[in-house]
């Protein structure tokens, strides 16, 4: 079927371009799409994921490019939306594999190089810096940067325009018609390109469940103003995304308006402030900031920490601070703790157990109306649709439900069912303005980074390592004599994860008992190998632990031969 | 300081009673309190809680009860509020080391001994079943059952008397005015026992935080009805509680107004459904239930089916029939799948991943305004402090923010902040009508149950599961001989959960290589023993493999020992 498809394709002459995604189908992470006409490839976006809760050990995941290596030769490049980790982290790791020129607007592209330099790639990776309007030509694509509102500055909805029509591909976005130190998404730009013709819209799921419009940045603002002026007494602390400059923004403005005293805290928080300062996308008076070591010389009402740890990620400096192992910083009663953000899927129960801990300082805590969402709701969503009148809707960023609901508006907006692709990963989706379907499908899925190692965790070592982690492991070692058929050393036998040893030492002799008599045996017999042995050694005492104590340690044995 | 409280209060002739929370003010379960005085105990509750993400292979975890133990000959009996795990699961576990008597209402007592079955105690435990109304003599205790609303039949509150004065407990609840197949919480009693006085009013936090009144189970209802007639033509699959037969009830009861017939699945819930059907909790007509098998002999638009697996657990029913693995229900495009439950705080994930998969199926999802809490909300609790007027308050049941909304509430009361305790588990607070404080502490703890072993877990076992997990571990084995000082055999190095071995050769020729060296280095040393060659392997394979590779894998060197 799908073979038979791909033959007609490859007969027709009718311009066709594909849509590939090779990652961002999912709740979180790893967003990357590959558009490819004749000989052409551009990617958008290069983006990590974190681990989930079966991959243990597991530091990060990066996408699986195979597709993209098998046809080098035509990949012009990357183009990058903007600079959050689900969109450029991957990049150190892929570049290392297939080393092709990357495009980013100018804060984007200092992010992206803090993380080459962490791997030592400045040197040897093509950038080159973008500006909004600009249309870089790569092969049969050109690809235009347009601006959007995002929880990150110097964000970018991208127009791809091939032969075969143009291709519009919202990055993550949100309208913003009253930001704060930013103009609002290019709309206009968009009402043109619908004019002109938009053969496919892709676009941002991940609030397409929600009703209504994304609130302004500027409502968040206000509150900061209000919630200063009702603690003028106590320290302020405040939590939220290293990356969200512009929330960073509003904090220090607030801070300098009530005549207080900034300190920032927190690696990336740090270098993030430190970054957007050089840059000039933050800008306060030089008397602004001061060290988090100068905290002690002003009192509580003079002084502010902005700090990373909003999700209640236990190493952060905010659970730090609560838990009483930061250096510099502890929460006290005289302490009012602002969360700034909303927790990500996943996250509610950290964060829940951090404001516990804050709690208990006696501190107080507020977490409402100081964050908006940097995703479109609904009806921003539809008013995309109206402007760009797109011929294909290709819902992008978000997990299943969040892209279905994006696929129901789209059809309210009047797309066709049949025009309306929920794609999978791998998918190939070939458009040409007369039809569209999806064609084939390529390698794809998540690569397991476990420090050096990229690729070198797979699913036996993971299963492996959720075995262990459940009931432990034993192991038996014993050395056998080749010639005379008789146990010259052991069984020793050690446990790690299974039962506190030193409380167990019945137990243990017991299993010793057991695994002699069950090695004596198997020698006794005409033929006995090391195989034979171990996997009676397993049987025998896997049973026997089973019976006394159900559980299923992994039972290794390790059988040596002398002559 | 706590030694002169503990001293004045041995000297002087108040009555006092002791309050002693041996669980229960956390996030979820364990609950369980200790009441005290002069010979007598009386204990509230014996609830499980579920291991958290640092307790891999945990099966549950169980109260620590060592003062109870040494108390033994006080201890009159457990008297419990309402059938959920939280409250009862750890009966089986604690009656093997404390066997008292266990008073409950109907329903909890048969919900409580289908748990004593299990563990084969049917004919070794005391129990009695009570009525509301009913009062038990428990040494200087008197104990009163109290009717409340809660998420299942029959649950109490309790008024414990002793000599120092009345203590109200309100165990889990809800005011529903307008309840199904039930009567309004006993406001008239807590009134009464108000008049008359109250000492101290332990009550349910969950909710505390959450402004004005829980919702009445009759909305529930209304909108089962309406769901059940804005689609007439799907199967209708219904995932809630197994314990929440009122809301079961309901949903059996909306089917047969529509004519559909009921299958029950998922066992925890065909047990409470066939336990509740037997003691009259539940009432329909003979032929309103289904066998799952009978399914096929109905449409779609005649059948219902309620299921197991609200909180996207992966093992239970509706999780299974949605991946496809369960054997006799697969979701259809032609199912709409209601969600007549809220995620408990952790599950937020698992239920995203299960709606999404059950969305891949074209299924429709119902997931809002099908639930009510079980819990009373902050107008709920004032009603309690406006009839009851404690001296003291001590918030119970809810973690730590929930338990100071809690105390809040109760100050906003006019209770004097000093006479309210946000207590922390083993606390001994002594009460008196004169005075109240926190005279000691008493071991207390979470005992972690593991197949048949329970307390053998502990946080050396969970540190080393937790490290296997993280990076796996690596054996080395190899026998020398005690007399020439060389290597007799090995050495051998396999490890599990660290790289897959078939791509790792030259790795592991590598690493015995090393290992080979480092032992013959050890074994020319004048003085050489076992203990010296492991420690050596663990060093040299240690850095060896963090250079390479930066992964720290547990090393485990075993040396054996031939003549």
């Amino acid at each position: 079927m799908a073979k038979q498809k791909r033959n007609y394709y490859d007969n027709v002459t009718e311009r066709i371009v594909k849509i590939i995604p090779l990652g961002g189908l999912d709740a979180i992470g790893m967003n990357i799409t590959a558009f490819e006409y004749g000989e052409s490839i551009a990617v958008v976006d290069c983006g990590l994921a974190f681990p989930t809760d079966d991959m243990p050990g597991v530091d990060l995941v990066v996408p699986d490019i195979t597709y993209l290596k098998q046809n080098a030769s035509k990949v012009k490049g990357f183009f990058i939306t903007h600079g959050h980790e689900d969109h450029i982290g991957a990049l150190p790791y892929i570049l290392k594999e297939l080393n092709v020129p990357v495009y980013a607007t100018r804060l984007t592209m200092a992010i992206i190089e803090t993380k080459l330099e962490e791997h030592g790639m400045t040197g040897s990776v093509k950038r080159k810096v973008v500006s909004y309007g600009d249309v870089i030509a790569a092969g049969d694509f050109k690809v235009e940067y347009i601006h959007v509102n995002h929880s990150i500055a110097d964000s970018a909805a991208l127009a791809i325009t091939s032969p075969a029509g143009v291709i519009l591909h919202t990055g993550d976005f949100k309208i913003d018609y009253t930001p704060l130190y930013d103009v609002p998404t290019d709309l206009q730009r968009f009402a043109e390109l619908g004019q002109q013709g938009v053969l496919a819209l892709l676009s941002d799921s991940t609030n397409a469940i929600r009703d209504g419009f994304t609130p302004s940045e500027r409502n968040v603002a206000r509150n900061f103003d209000s919630v200063f002026s009702s603690f003028p007494e106590h320290r302020i602390l405040v939590s939220t995304f290293a990356s969200h400059i512009n929330r960073v923004q509003q904090i220090i403005n607030s801070a300098v308006k009530a005549g207080r005293k900034v300190a920032i805290e927190g690696r990336s928080m740090v270098e993030v402030v430190k970054l957007a300062k050089e840059l000039g996308y933050l800008r306060f008076p030089d008397n602004a900031l001061i060290e988090i070591e100068e905290l002690a010389n002003y009192p509580d009402s003079k002084t502010v920490i902005i700090m990373t740890g909003s999700q209640g990620e236990s190493m952060a400096a905010l659970s730090r601070a609560a838990s009483g192992s930061h250096k510099k910083v502890t929460v006290t009663t005289n302490d009012v703790v602002l969360f700034s953000s909303s927790p990500i899927p996943g996250n509610e129960k950290a964060v829940q157990r951090l404001m516990n801990e804050i709690s208990k300082h006696g501190a107080d805590i507020i977490n409402k109306e100081l964050h908006v969402s940097g995703h479109a709701c609904a009806e921003e969503l539809k008013l995309i649709y109206a402007l760009t009148k797109p011929r294909y809707a290709v819902p992008l960023h978000g997990e299943f439900r969040h892209r279905q609901a994006n696929a129901h508006i789209a059809e309210t907006m009047g797309i066709p069912e049949e025009q309306i692709f929920l794609m999978e990963v791998g998918d190939v989706l070939s458009l040409s303005k007369e039809r569209a379907s999806v064609t084939g499908s390529v390698p794809h899925g998540g690569v397991m980074v476990d420090g050096f190692g990229v690729g070198d965790v797979g699913s036996i070592v993971l299963r492996d390592r959720q075995l262990l982690s459940q009931d432990g492991i034993i192991i038996v070692a014993l050395t056998v004599s080749a010639e005379s058929s008789t146990l010259a050393a052991g069984p020793d036998i050690i446990s790690r994860g299974f039962v506190y040893m030193r409380e167990s030492e019945g137990l243990m002799e017991d299993a010793k008992a057991l695994v002699r008599e069950t090695v004596e045996k198997v020698l006794s017999r005409e033929y006995s190998d090391r195989n034979m042995i171990k996997s009676e050694i397993r049987d025998a005492l896997g049973s026997y632990v089973w019976k006394l104590m159900h559980r299923n340690p992994v039972i290794l044995p390790v059988v040596m031969e002398i002559d």
